[in-house]
């Protein structure tokens, strides 16, 4: 029997979205199970079993016709196939998921993290195909990133390189971070950071703002966006000062792989050119002459939860 | 005839040196021409044509026995082969470097930054022996880096990867650099930079320290680290000061790559543990707790001649 299709899957912090992708990267079929409805892996691990028995009985040739499983997973670790000291998951310390998913469906599983997975994802079907060297920056709850140097995923000593949203951006007196250190990007650029810089203007100006007819505690990026695209100056302005702070650390990240292109990924990016525009300014102003005009700054061309599930898929592809 | 010998070519700002190396990284004999005395390049390559015949005869074999020319220069782009716009030499825009020199002596001939040559020399024969993932940065006039991912220098796109020295860590009324940007980790972490903290702390400070008994204008870095080496305490300040910006530098590069070490070369880790103590607490008060305690600082283990003659020579064993 031709193993011809793999499973992608995307492990979320409330949903697991699994997918069967054929090798033109179609994703064929789609199931989802809860994440976060058991504090131990193993009963998780019987759910995702039975989706993946669900999907595999939709399939011609059943689980015979499956190839592989791979895995994005926040805190993920391609080399041990774990998920380490993920805070959005339930299950705490080391699960060894990779091994624990194997044993249960009888097929081999490959994992990695979920910012690494869209970035392979993107290099295979998306807006970075054909692409060798990139950086894959997601701009989520958090601030992840994959970067590709030579046509490969850098993965680092121990499979946890590529955590750009953890560098410093600003030194003194910077946000506290769900990290624990201070002025880490994603405290800044993440959707969460919108809302933050958003109730920070609301609480230290009088500026006039639609902003403010929203319950303070409650604004989310979504509602920053909205305002700015009606014209909100203040909305307009907080995408500025996100967009100029992430196009600042991309311009430090272009020093480091010199990429061909910086591809933003996740639901900040739907804010379109309020984001874009900063972003790409700020990043020319801070690069080296030799690299100014140079590096393309491009919005992912999959939708999220696709890039997801592609991305993992094609870790499969490899197996 | 076995070509058993490679060349290895170290290009600076006065002076070029040359050594014929063997296949267990001797370097056998030396030359020396001066970089800085023709405006017009053709003229160098004459001299280095001169100085590769004259190493030749004093070889068994003479020019049948070298296999190839690895040369590390400044701005040096690996891919292309050219020097290109580099501040410190006297030849100006994109020299073709690798082919005149190649033409004018018969050999093949490879190219690449000084940085990176010498990142490929602590790889094969100093400190990072063995090693897949480490940063190699250099401490000198400048502060120049290589990258080694998986076993391979990062080039990226354009061949100009790993300029780590010009990532901005003083967002804010930094000190202007020389590559008209402000902030750059150079301006502060070489040894231009270290003269510079002490001369802003003596003009801006009533501080006592030895150092005024010196001319203000010609302070050097060595200056300041032998003071520091007598226990003068502004001196001690000015290193604590290099090495936690260098330190904090060091955490957002291992969030990039997380390399297994990070090495230290040039002029400034003459200062041993002056240096090396606060760019050790520095790195692991930023990093990520993953990481804390777990990526080695280290001093590179060979002579900066050498490492670099022989970082360029590796280049010619892959012709």
């Amino acid at each position: 029997m031709d193993r011809k299709y793999v499973i992608g899957v995307d492990i979320g912090g409330q949903t697991s979205k699994l997918g069967v992708v054929d090798a033109r990267g179609n994703v064929l079929i789609q199931n989802v199970i809860r994440t976060d409805t058991h504090d131990d892996v193993t009963l998780y691990v019987k759910d995702f079993g039975a989706a993946v028995r669900s999907l595999a009985a939709q399939i011609e040739g059943g689980m015979d016709a499956i190839r592989g499983v791979g895995i994005g997973a926040p805190n993920g670790n391609y080399y041990r196939g774990t998920i380490e000291y993920a805070p959005n998951l339930r299950w705490k310390g080391v699960v060894p998921l990779a091994e624990l998913v194997g044993r249960e469906i009888g097929l081999p599983v490959k994992l990695t993290n979920d910012a690494n997975a869209a970035a392979v994802g993107e290099m295979t079907y998306g807006a970075a195909r054909g692409m060798k060297d990139f950086i894959m920056i997601t701009l989520g709850t958090g601030v992840g990133s994959g970067i590709v140097i030579g046509g490969n995923v850098v993965y680092g000593r121990d499979g946890f390189a590529g955590e750009l949203g953890h560098t410093t951006q600003v030194r003194n007196n910077g946000r506290l971070c769900g990290c624990g250190r201070t002025g880490c990007l994603e405290a800044y650029a993440s959707a969460v950071g919108v809302a933050r810089t958003a109730r920070e203007i609301l609480e230290t100006t009088d500026r006039p703002t639609t902003l403010r007819d929203i319950p303070r505690d409650s604004i989310t990026s979504k509602e920053v966006a909205e305002a700015a695209a009606k014209g909100d100056r203040v909305s307009i302005d907080i995408f500025n000062f996100t967009g100029r702070m992430l196009g600042a650390a991309l311009a430090d990240f272009v020093a480091f792989s010199s990429p061909e292109a910086i591809i933003l990924f996740g639901g900040l990016t739907r804010a379109g050119d309020l984001l874009k525009k900063p972003v790409v300014e700020a990043m020319n102003d801070n690069l080296l002459d030799l690299w100014k005009g140079r590096v393309e700054v491009k919005f992912s061309k999959l939708n999220e939860a696709d890039a997801a599930i592609l991305g993992a898929s094609a870790l499969a592809w490899e197996l």
